[in-house]
């Protein structure tokens, strides 16, 4: 059994009917007007709401941005490798993440994910590790909505390349920027975690490295920016969208 | 009197040398090796060290990333408008920031910002109500470098624009896209929180409103990986990074 709390994330999972809901708790001092699409959906799907008080509510949720609704409800399925191939599109934009630390800051890279029409989430299986509900929560419904692989064995990614994919790679001592590169085309975009970057595995795979150019010496970037950054380019490459050039 | 953490936080405000410093804590489990840089400054800084207990130092820290070091030393000294005509290069990036509502973010915020070589990062005073020690934790050192300034009038606003900077907003129903605008030139960025976007005070000062394209319908950023992508962008016009064309 899960919680999932918020507007949001439980409008995303009703939409996405991947799990099974128990019963929807709204507070009694949720404003209702804010709440008509989720509940108008909830009454269609016949899931029992139950009224209960904002204090219950604020003593059962793990954050303090439910706004007055917490659903009850199943596990989103867990995908693996072999439920990739179905996954992806025709020009699959797919992201792989090593090192992430913490739930919060995959939220919010699922987030950006989804924003910017990647197929799915690769993460290795050994380093899941976090409370879903966090996940859930700070992916302000990408959650419910983005396919979040989880790979064994780097041969996983051997088989997407065998397909025709590419394993971008992005490495702070890179020569090329990501300006530089063709992000076009079936890519995985691999980007490590800020304190070991990419592991030896994936780096040795990868068909192309890459690199976000910083001005400022002395910086760095968190995982979750970093790959906005790089999602962003990659998304306006394969968009067709024309830039103006540098001045 | 302010706390701050780990080797990065208190590395990067010995030499900023705004902070006076009374005291740095370590621990007797800190790895001595990793903190070699931090305490050969400190030595020569002439500020005294306190060897302690391990969890003396957890009990004491706001988070759990302070690697075994925390120091005590002075607020940063506030900034405020009058500060800001000393504060800009020849052309001046500035980011602008109104509805952010969580240290952590505006942190990451700071972090993208310094490394993308904003001049200063600009919150109105009356929603500046963070925990410094929160911010500078997960700006991973962008808090000590990076002038943070505190508007009070939306004509310290009027009086950039006087000086020839256009500012320009993020807006989601905007028509230009980040990429067909020019960010050259005295530019201020204008990002406004995820519930109400800009307010209507700022909006109306805008010299041009841009957009991210997002292809997924349904789709949001949050405010510190939108401003990841607009920074970035701005960056890379800025400093003539040539573009693959469009595929």
């Amino acid at each position: 059994m899960e919680q999932l709390e918020g507007r949001q994330s439980i409008l995303s999972a009703l939409r996405a009917r991947q799990r099974r809901f128990q019963i929807i708790l709204v507070s009694h001092q949720a404003h209702a007007e804010k709440l008509t699409d989720v509940l108008e959906l909830v009454a269609e799907l016949r899931i029992p709401i139950k009224t209960v008080d904002g204090a219950e509510l604020n003593a059962m949720a793990h954050g303090r941005t439910h706004g007055g609704i917490v659903a009850l409800c199943s596990a989103k399925p867990r995908l693996n490798a072999e439920d990739l191939p179905e996954l992806l599109s025709e020009t699959p934009l797919l992201l792989l993440l090593e090192g992430i630390d913490d739930a919060r800051n995959l939220g919010f890279t699922l987030r950006t994910a989804a924003a910017m029409g990647c197929d799915a989430v690769m993460v290795k299986k050994h380093l899941w590790d976090f409370d879903s509900a966090d996940v859930a929560r700070s992916s302000s419904g990408a959650y419910e909505r983005l396919p979040l692989v989880q790979i064994e064995k780097p041969q996983s990614i051997g088989a997407l390349q065998r397909k025709g994919l590419r394993l971008i790679g992005c490495l702070a001592g890179a020569k090329r920027t990501i300006y530089e590169a063709d992000l076009t085309g079936g890519i995985i975009l691999a980007i490590g975690g800020e304190k070991r970057g990419l592991s030896a595995a994936v780096r040795e795979m990868c068909d192309m490295a890459v690199r976000i150019p910083t001005p400022a010496a002395e910086s760095s970037l968190a995982l979750s920016h970093a790959a906005a950054i790089v999602l962003s380019e990659a998304m306006r490459q394969r968009a067709n969208i024309k830039q103006k050039p540098p001045h």
